[in-house]
């Protein structure tokens, strides 16, 4: 079975570089970028000035490969792709929560961005907590790893 | 620009009718059901099983056409496909977060699911609170219309 996707828009960002890009977007409140909505999607827009934050979902456009295990950022170890958040996945999808600074039209100003500039963006959502935030939540090999990111950003 | 990909593995689920799935899977924990990762994939889940929750992303292959102006399930006004979840969206992607309940080699059992039996899965991630949640939250049209969901499946 095969399924073809076609970009709704593109996400401008200031990150040109691998190492410019926070490993998630929240570590780097600062991170302006814009979402691009085509215009001939615009309308579906309808509504979405009213959410803090959305949820995107794009294209890994700079991963040109996947390999199943993979070593995250915070570590050295190698751990199966499917629990780590890297690039090099099956179906190269990603996805992240934006901060919705403001709205012009078809065009999204967000914050806490965190991917390459250029980057297809393939759908919006609105990011709910009660749809999308779980209690007593146990994160395995990342125990531990992310005190140190405990700062302002957070 | 066509984007072409491939279901890693298939989603099964107690749900064969549109009005038997949950409008999310949270607001119906004793929705079981299970992921199964095709084996050729199983070498990827290594050290899943230390995550209470994983992000799942799949296609919505029940629905054949989009709409930029939907109806949500919970309110009868039309908003823009971006700021609901309706399935009958530009690419048809969808993403929930299901509680692991067991590993067994490619095969795993889950809670909280809210698709429908046979959906295909594009990808699994590790759910991380601090990469997925965020405070002082607003949620736009959606405000006040959770709240008869405050109940014991939150």
């Amino acid at each position: 079975m095969k399924i073809t996707l076609e970009p709704i828009g593109v996400i401008h960002s200031p990150y040109e570089k691998k190492e410019d890009i926070p490993i998630q977007g929240v570590f780097k409140s600062q991170g302006v970028g814009s979402i691009e909505v085509f215009k001939e999607y615009g309308k579906g827009l309808q509504d979405v000035e009213g959410f803090s934050h959305l949820m995107i979902l794009y294209y890994f456009h700079k991963s040109k490969d996947f390999s199943l295990l993979g070593k995250p950022f915070l570590e050295d170890k190698l751990h199966g792709i499917f629990a780590i958040r890297s690039p090099h996945r099956p179906n190269h999808l990603g996805v992240s929560v934006v901060r919705l600074l403001e709205r012009k039209g078809n065009l999204l100003k967000v914050g806490e961005i965190d991917v390459f500039d250029g980057t297809p963006l393939l759908d919006v959502k609105p990011y709910v907590p009660k749809f999308d935030e779980r209690k007593d939540v146990k994160i395995g090999w990342l125990e531990g790893k992310l005190d140190h990111h405990n700062g302002d950003q957070i």
